[in-house]
């Protein structure tokens, strides 16, 4: 596959897809992002690296940092981590209380936000310091040291997160959560706020294209039947109420945020990140989906 | 009416109804409370006043307190109030997201939780000291000096008061809360936490009977217009989700609380207060509506 | 009170309130009645009579005949009617099927269209001929031998309704419907064609402000208890969605219909008619809503 | 991969699973079937068959059928057909109602039972003679030419089927359905009557491991991009409410049936199908499921 050929080819595509969507606005910090950005990066678990646009530019991942939570979450507690969280799509807004109400403060999976909360308090739990335990973790997987939160969007979502507060609150008055909702909620707010490129996020994503184990690291981050079950929530839960959409149009696993950047992966074959802040109705990257859309069709090649 | 001996009746009536409910044991402070209490006070618009049993015995309020505070907010802001609430029977149990969800942080009436908590935002908004403005007013209402909250509820609500904290937290995050959360959980929790007996929510509530004039102060707490209404909300909002069982087996218009305690009014005719703390599973007094029942029984005359 | 002199004023009053609301159309026969109809009938326990406007043209009751059914299927069966339909009200329009799936198959109360089907089926169960029965019994209660069905009101219902059918058919599969599906909707639909006017609905209606006794027929055709407990489903039950909002303003218990009719009681005092033709988005008649609050308010006498 | 090694192993490691679900007896003919049934067929895209147990044993696919007339209709109206049936998970059962009243009528993907009442609407709005085209193009994937309807089943879906009718009925009156209602459901009724062996399931399936085109046929059934999409509604929708639990577990695209029959892909690899009748809370089968997660376990092989 010539990716770097395909990667220009995405790029020509999606320049009539600008203006249909929303930049997010919930926070100054993301209003502020010029829509017209984009950026893409893709690695082959063979050790290929291409890129196009703004690929280096950080930006917000917000909710792709379920999928690292996750990660971590798994790998402390293993299969127990399913009794406090499912794995079921919820054809819900990702903050929905709804179903929380009707499942007694069970969320129905880990990339909805009552479910990272529930994961960002299983770290909680287990780490001495959670938030460094996600920095080290996702510096280590990335290969970039510097890899931080943006403290500005930290405060702003701590500031604004009522509806979030309000999930935290209901998980802790069913019993779901162990700590402090203000503690969990620090944390969730913090891996919200994390900034990183398309470059480092498809090489931190990367060990899920390659059965668990990090070609950077060469080591195994998840067991192959870890990284095979990540998989399969991302692609059943990881784009909001848009999944099937997603799942019918790109046909990968991936996860989005609202800060315009969608992660997705082809198991046994590479991780792509694709960042765009203009959003759809349903807070996924609208150029971002299209761009992905794009790579399946034109490589002929999807997990279906 | 020989009110006299038909409480008589009703204390004799209600005695095999003990021991098919369960006391309020989500705090400490209201499981301490022994099951075989009971007390009933009427007064007459005319200046009768009747009970049986315990009806001196203080008991906390919880939920009736919600009359009261509807009663201030509306003396306050008059029909603006329905633009933050509804006045539509929920359907719901009290402490339900869903409808809150659905309908975009309007909560159906202000006799559910969430519906509650906008009124005390109200009053917080309005007042300068708004605990001391209720607590005048429901001292100068009842004639009892020293009506006041128990502090060991009103600290066991807010230490265990995770979904009103969900509900505040979810009313903030739509708009719907014009002061800070915790103040008004704050305010909520005290009201809550008001103890008072039958005998003194019997003269505190005279004034729906009696056209919004009380007997006592002598003047109209509300227009005849607005207790006509304070009445209806009562009516078809007052009991959780047993509105439309109360009507059909009592028919009064009628607050209940998790107490134990349940007031009601005949329009033009009496208040009434009764007190027993074994609830059925939509939170109400079982002997105290089996008291109520057999009341308007007896006297062959309710609003219907 | 000076009856005829209240009705003028109040058709006065509601003179503004056309063209405020949409007559229904979902059927030919009521999309071509007039929007500016206006009848109204008050009738008083003791004998008065009072009209002005249309009341004697004669209109499709459509819902109001679940008051009837729900008089005829109480003094079949009793309390047992209570175990296949429930007493709350509903939170939800008139024709939601929601509440009915997650409360598998029990209908919340007898004047939404689900428990009304209920009704019709146990009047089909329990007569020997169901629909000549309703005839009797409202020709009967209303001293009008040849009020009857609308033909073509009836068959526009069966081809259109299947809403209708889709409830029943779901009642079916619940176990909840001892007669076939069409034979039950059958019976259903005639009874939403029946054509009434005001005079003759507040003779129909009389007995439900006079203790259960038809004044006209000199006979009970309610116990006094059963009388109160179809009065509180009307005042709970009896306005779709819009239950709240109509006692919060009227205040007394009354059940309408799409054809633009309102039934009303003033339990001690008097049944009242009204219709309509326009309506509000709840499918309440707008000024019929408007002249029955204006009633209530002139006269200063409501159930609250 | 040796396949037929793994089947037997397969065999042997769901032994232990029998006895743990319920047969389906919502009607006789299936109440009947024993519950200690097991086959399986496996054929790979280059023309491998292997097969176990009571593979060439027919049984009720139910609705497994709802692949196959998707299929026809997606190749009759293309893109068209998703204005009028959406491709997200439910979230709920099979059955529900629920989604489709807050969804207008729009059922919200084509495997529940309300979406595929649409798809059969289109079948019989695009066919001479719906039932005989399913048959034709079922007995041409599958090379059976003797595949048929099970008169029995069909009758008695017929006869019991009044959740079906209420969606039905309810499609129809959002105006959904442009057949009648009995017509759509004598086709849907049929689809689910189909009797089918694994072996001949594993063959009418293949074209969706193989980009569309049917190797028996040596011609393209669906395009290339309509394969993957059919593929992505299978994964994203195809097990009832337990599509995030199979994809976790197993990790294929399948679709299964309340006859305890699940066909599935490998895309570019296989299609497989089990059968054994005893099924889960969600409708599928316990011991079908067990088996297609042992076979992405040994070949350590799924789309993630």
């Amino acid at each position: 596959m010539d990716f770097d050929r395909i990667l220009e080819e995405i790029a020509q595509h999606v320049r009539p897809c600008f203006g249909k969507g929303r930049v997010a606005d919930y926070i100054p910090a993301l209003a502020a992002v010029p829509g017209d950005k984009f950026g893409m990066a893709l690695r082959t678990v063979d050790g290929g690296y291409h890129e196009i646009g703004d690929a280096r530019e950080r930006f917000s991942i917000q909710s792709i940092s379920k999928v690292f939570t996750l990660n971590i979450a798994v790998s402390y507690v293993g299969e127990a981590l399913w009794r406090r969280v499912g794995r079921e799509p919820s054809g819900n807004p990702f903050n929905s209380l709804v179903q929380l109400e009707y499942e007694q403060g069970i969320p129905r999976n880990p990339m909805i936000n009552a479910g990272a909360i529930v994961v960002s308090d299983v770290l909680l739990t287990h780490c001495d310091d959670a938030k460094q335990t996600l920095l080290d973790r996702l510096r280590a997987l990335s290969g970039a040291a510097d890899v931080g939160f943006d403290p500005v969007v930290a405060r702003s979502e701590a500031e604004t997160g009522f509806i979030n507060r309000a999930l935290a609150s209901f998980l802790k008055g069913h019993g779901n959560l162990e700590n402090e909702v203000e503690a969990v909620l620090d944390l969730y707010f913090h891996q919200c706020a994390l900034a990183m490129s398309c470059s480092e996020l498809s090489m931190a994503a990367l060990h899920l294209a390659n059965g668990g184990v990090s070609p950077l690291l060469g080591a195994a981050v998840l067991t192959p039947q870890q990284s095979k079950r990540v998989n399969a929530v991302m692609l059943t839960c990881g784009l909001y109420d848009a999944v099937g959409e997603f799942a019918f149009r790109v046909g990968l696993p991936a996860k989005s945020g609202v800060g315009g950047g969608i992660v997705a992966v082809l198991p046994g074959h590479y991780a792509v990140a694709v960042w765009s802040p203009e959003l759809d109705e349903s807070g996924n990257s609208t150029v971002g989906g299209a761009a992905l859309e794009h790579l399946t069709t034109l490589t002929g090649h999807s997990v279906f």
